[in-house]
């Protein structure tokens, strides 16, 4: 398996993102790695480092000369960079040299590029990001993430698809699908959900009906359907509390001595539940609908996180999950029809 | 200042609320309570409390028949309960024998016989619920939380008019109001976002553009906006992620004995950093734009949760806020009809 990795993306630099792709395929001898972006600098860090020589021979260099910045406007940024690293990638998806993408750079840029270069999938309207959150139970798969701030039923139904058919990579057999809403009762939400729920029920789906934001964190349901403009705030606001109960805590575990050897002595247990709760061990979320598997990492995002984030791309390419989707898809066609 | 208290409501049973109540007065000399339900019930309660004369003298009980059930339909529930402890206490409120209403109850009763009770205020076009969010300064006013899940930009305009008002009680001078959005570039957002950015920058309003997710608990806006559909999940997603760590930091936690020692150790720090984003520190939650005052509890509110609510109350009733939210109102009128 061939991934492509964007290797000028992220704010941590190069150096990051080639010892992610070290990792990586230190860890799966059936995985490679095409490091894309300026030759001479990624040619001279993979020399520095001290591998095996038959994990750096699984590691090659694509060249690109140029960068998409973090933030620059993905739409230009497409039109002016044919030749950034992240255009490059994926131009080897399309030309059958590479089975993934892996970014950490500029996201809506990633994601243009991804649905320029390969295409939509058949009877998808809109790809959308699945991104994985910790529960109680196993992670929950919620999507739309942030691809698409204003949708239609349509839309919402297709997310519960895509992300019921990744969710079976993990090993969950027909995923329970919850739409975010808020109240759990029939008849809750806002115009979009409430217009959005026969169509769920009536589908082939395992649809276990609305869920609010608290259950979210229950693992009750596999699945967690939503427009992109709530994933988006869903995602960013667990991240945000997530942080800020760190930092509280810290600030009055400081304030003893008791605490802080209290603190010291319960580490363990900490770095254990951190492991649990922190988004590097889902490597990155997934853009799901387009013709090929794109992995789409945070920008902060560690070398421990690109392994993840590459090692899930592999599995993803072996899961043959875009196939599933497709054919789920055109199966539901007719009974979708009439609820549209 | 005479509080109403709907001592029918939440899950914890009458005691709770009067335990809540008797603390209220014990701690504000200036503040009576109206415990409104069942008389012969709530009398014995009452009688069986050991409390100073002059606490218990500023507790006094009004009889109503009947209760609105937690999961009531909250129009069927006004329309064949006209006797019930919630319906009665906005009636207190409206022959002006109280000054507020506090109630854990069945929150959509609780907003639906405000508005119809109490009526809006002038110029406002719809009342929502603003809810304090501990961030690592002071604490956000988010509005609306859950009363109208869909929404125009002139009700979000009018949230950030009423949450500023509300904000200045807590010695908040001139507020910094953000909206929420899935980025904060001007131009981000869902098209209600969009719509709605015009009108906010070019109001008397502090705005100060967009806000993520990540952004709710840095406490670098005074108040932030969005519809209550949104504001609902954000808020369930905070509580839901809070209550699911807690759980798995146990978890990891029981699994070693150094790591139970240090937390005991640990456990001040850990109880200050509890009482520093517990929803029972705010009280409840006011829902503004109506003619009067009105705190809506959650239903599993602590007797602690009560009297901070009670006290909340009756500071909204001190500082005048509805009148100023009239005059804010009617002066911004012609240029928002000019936006909208």
């Amino acid at each position: 398996m061939q991934i492509a990795l964007d290797a000028m993306g992220g704010d941590h630099g190069m150096e990051e993102l080639i010892e992610g792709a070290l990792h990586a395929v230190s860890e799966q001898a059936d995985v490679r790695v095409s490091l894309v972006g300026d030759e001479t600098q990624l040619q001279s860090f993979l020399e520095s480092k001290k591998y095996p020589t038959d994990v750096i021979s699984r590691i090659d260099v694509v060249h690109s000369s140029q960068v998409v910045g973090m933030d620059e406007p993905p739409v230009e940024a497409m039109r002016r960079k044919k030749d950034s690293s992240i255009m490059v990638a994926f131009d080897l998806v399309s030309r059958n040299e590479a089975d993934a993408v892996v970014s950490a750079g500029n996201s809506g840029a990633t994601m243009a590029a991804a649905i320029r270069k390969l295409k939509r999938l058949k009877n998808v309207s809109r790809p959308g990001i699945a991104s994985a959150f910790p529960t109680l139970k196993k992670p929950v798969i919620i999507m739309d993430v942030g691809a698409n701030v204003d949708c239609k039923p349509i839309h919402l139904y297709q997310f519960a698809v895509m992300a019921s058919e990744f969710a079976q990579i993990y090993d969950v057999s027909n995923p329970r699908v919850g739409m975010l809403s808020n109240g759990e009762e029939v008849g809750k939400g806002n115009s979009l959900v409430k217009e959005t729920y026969a169509l769920l029920d009536n589908s082939s789906l395992n649809f276990a009906g609305n869920v609010e934001g608290r259950d979210v964190f229950r693992g009750e349901v596999d699945v967690i359907v939503c427009d992109g403009f709530v994933g988006n705030i869903c995602l960013k606001v667990s991240e945000g509390l997530a942080e800020a109960a760190m930092m509280m805590l810290k600030d009055e575990i400081i304030q003893s001595t008791a605490a802080k050897v209290g603190y010291l002595l319960a580490k363990p247990a900490f770095n254990a539940f951190k492991k649990r709760v922190d988004y590097a061990e889902y490597g990155g979320a997934s853009l799901l609908g387009i013709n090929g598997i794109c992995i789409i990492c945070h920008g902060k995002s560690s070398s421990y996180a690109i392994k993840n984030a590459i090692l899930e791309a592999a599995k993803m390419v072996k899961s043959n999950v875009n196939e599933r989707i497709v054919e789920k898809l055109t199966a539901d066609k007719a009974r979708v029809a009439k609820e549209t």
